[in-house]
């Protein structure tokens, strides 16, 4: 059986955008799968008073610079600081749930990326949403009424649930047994243990 | 001319011991020289209301867990969690900058954070710094009644000033030029930024 890592991980979370644009290449080299796992991690944060960048102008301007020369390393695009915040409602992250389930995840999550970092769209924006959807071939109005129902609001909840029992405080977070690597930085660190067990 | 990088640094930062451990070996290797710049990231924290760990358990163990992982990762010893916070009157911190005068900072550091992470004894422990001093044939009395003293202060102030205006908001944090990279796992990212140049 292969490897296999978990990648948790919230719409809206800035340094995300370098995972998602280079986790499937880098973990199929080292042979591993990645089960990709949105998360509330606004709520957690919120619980644990942990707030990166609110209120802080210069934490929050090294931010943006770091992630501007993490992507130039990476071969990545970035043109120019996205909104920020962003999925208020976390409609992004419900219909990532959705896409999750139904095996659509990746495309989804890069679909979403794509459109923030480079083309500006805020993830979750009510009317952009539905033209990722369509772009991926998904029906945005069975999707987006999927989202709002009970069944994924309570996924989304034992997702968080799940990752709060894990010690996940930050996203993006790799988790592999019961060994969590936070942070993009870590992600090599994350499949070296992986390979490992 | 040699490049350099400037290492800006406070003893009581948990990820520098990382950084102080094998900074010198790593920037030999790459033809960089470093400046050893001790400041005071407790009063730029305490202003931008960065508050990385305190009341923030989950966080805090996670700390120690990603500490202990990247020491085995290089090489470094990590026995068990050492005493934390540590140094309230910042004198490891003062007579880190009369170190960093004399060019005995390297030394005196690496010393410094070997009895921390290996010995158990907080930076600043009035009645253990004195030993390490010795262990440098330095003069206890003398070089901490200098460090006390109101120049050694001022420097300190000035070097904090000079953190605070390149926008540096943690430790460790290197300095090329203009850029600054956060955290021991930029110090790759520094060096290389550093023979780019």
């Amino acid at each position: 059986m292969a490897n296999e890592i978990d990648f948790f991980f919230f719409y809206g979370s800035t340094y995300s955008y370098l995972t998602v644009m280079r986790i499937d290449q880098i973990a199929a080299q080292s042979g591993v799968r990645v089960r990709w796992r949105p998360f509330n991690v606004r709520q957690i944060m919120t619980e644990q008073n942990n707030i990166p960048f609110r209120g802080k102008p210069v934490k929050m301007r090294y931010m943006w610079r770091d992630i501007e020369r993490r992507a130039g390393r990476y071969g990545i695009p970035f043109l120019k600081e996205p909104p920020y915040p962003v999925d208020p409602e976390n409609l992004a992250n419900r219909v990532g749930v959705v896409a999750a389930e139904q095996g659509w995840c990746p495309a989804y999550t890069k679909a979403t990326y794509r459109e923030w970092f480079i083309n500006g769209k805020a993830p979750g924006d009510p009317e952009h949403l539905p033209v990722i959807l369509e772009g991926l071939k998904q029906n945005p109005n069975a999707i987006i009424e999927q989202a709002n129902g009970q069944a994924t609001r309570d996924k989304y909840d034992a997702e968080t649930e799940s990752a709060r029992c894990l010690g996940i405080f930050g996203p993006p977070t790799f988790v592999v047994g019961r060994e969590i690597f936070w942070g993009d930085d870590r992600l090599e660190d994350a499949l070296d243990w992986s390979r490992k067990r």
